[in-house]
């Protein structure tokens, strides 16, 4: 496995690499969710890439880039285990050099949900994405459904700036519990760990209840979070699922989204629901 | 030489051409200004990319998108007889399909000059530059001087999302009297022709003036364009040649840059101006 700090030195690897390259663009800190879009790549590919860089531009000024977890040997010997042929680690200054100054923006689909609660983050994810794309040039990228709004985000500048790369979404993945792994359930605490079961459980009930009426599914996720002392809500959404247009009554491929505080950590989640 | 309408069929013809390959984005009705550009690019590369579309995103809504002169015919005789080998001629629609809604934004080099005149005008180029890198992947694109904020603004943007083709900036050509190349120039009548050359000749005596005084520069090139009763200044600027930055003295590399209305058409120039 080739560990590459460089722009110019991975473009130059990824040109020269057999084709067709898998990239799993990452922010380090890998658990087994990370990890299920390595597997997939790596069957999918026959060179395989990832990238491991915490972009500032998608974090706000009162959010926690500072403190978000990272543990870069861990990681690297993770992604060796799984078979990668090639890691970018580019630092801060390689990426956003001091004179920086252009920036990717999705209109419309980045303007609802963590568009909205979270000013400038998709302004940040395009901007590193489509960074990332044309310097690793994949035939395919990687991305979790967990982050589902960011997936769409993805797809849209992918398809508008014509980078031609495969979009493959992969699962969330769950612990036991139904908690959907994210490098940011390292912040809770075993109390805050068992309150945060909270976003599933409520999810899970968006798909049992066999209603199509949106208003009815927020109301009784509503209700159950609000039963969760540690948890404060952020939104609860029922959306059509290609546009996240906020729905009153699902007839389609609906996506059903959360954003939760479990004490200081904001988690998100979502599953889709279909009535056929 | 292959005429191609669609992106799919465009991008795969560029990524089994013989490399290098250069890209000449143009609006079409080609004039020398343009062929230059494509001689020099014949001269450098294997294969020789031009592409012919008149981008809406770089037109205000009062502008004139709906009446630039077009002449698709001509154009495709002028570059097979320059040798290209590869023209991308796409519709709008293959552009800019009904749900697209991403855009590429350089900040601060856009904010003066041709940005402020023009609202929106670099969002779009910059849009539509990003996309045709995209698409032609070139190993070298090819920009004219005449439009120099233009060049900075294409430079940056490619640097920034790492796009790496080389951005090569070719000489303005003027009629012997002086006027650069235009496609614009078509709407001037006999009148307004004679009174074009006033850019030229505003430009020259910045450069015959032999101070660096910036103020001064500005000052006497006001007073002689404003001597021409049919030419209104848009704008007069002494910058930075990089940064665009307004300049009170001339010491480094500056831009002398004008845009100025004859009759009803907005015609900008400019040269560079250095003390050594």
């Amino acid at each position: 496995m080739k560990v590459i700090p460089t722009v110019s030195q991975f473009s130059n690897a990824v040109r020269s690499a057999a084709r067709p390259l898998g990239l799993v663009p990452t922010m380090g800190f890998l658990h087994a969710g990370h990890m299920s879009l390595v597997d997939r790549a790596r069957a999918d590919n026959a060179t395989l890439a990832a990238s491991i860089f915490v972009n500032p531009a998608q974090f706000g000024p009162k959010e926690d880039f500072a403190t978000y977890p990272r543990d870069m040997e861990s990681d690297l010997a993770k992604l060796e285990d799984a078979g990668v042929d090639l890691v970018f680690t580019p630092s801060l200054e390689e990426m956003y050099p001091e004179e920086f100054d252009t920036y990717v923006e999705v209109s419309h689909l980045t303007e609802r949900l963590e568009g909205e609660a979270r000013p400038g983050h998709f302004r940040g994810v395009a901007t590193v994405v489509c960074k990332l794309l044309a310097i690793a040039w994949p035939d395919r990228a990687y991305f979790g459904q967990k982050d589902a709004q960011q997936c769409l985000v993805v797809k849209k500048l992918n398809a508008d700036l014509n980078l031609r790369a495969e979009i493959v979404v992969v699962p969330t993945v769950r612990e036991a519990d139904g908690l959907a792994l994210s490098s940011r359930n390292s912040y809770l605490d075993s109390e805050e760990r068992k309150a945060a079961t909270v976003l599933y459980r409520a999810l899970s009930l968006a798909q049992d209840l066999g209603t199509s009426n949106a208003t009815e599914i927020r109301e009784r996720i509503r209700a159950l979070i609000e039963a969760e002392p540690l948890a404060e809500i952020d939104y609860v959404s029922v959306a059509d699922a290609e546009t996240l247009d906020e729905l009153d009554e699902v007839s389609g491929p609906a996506l059903v989204s959360l954003a939760v505080r479990i004490g200081g950590t904001r988690l998100i989640d979502n599953v889709t629901l279909e009535f056929a």
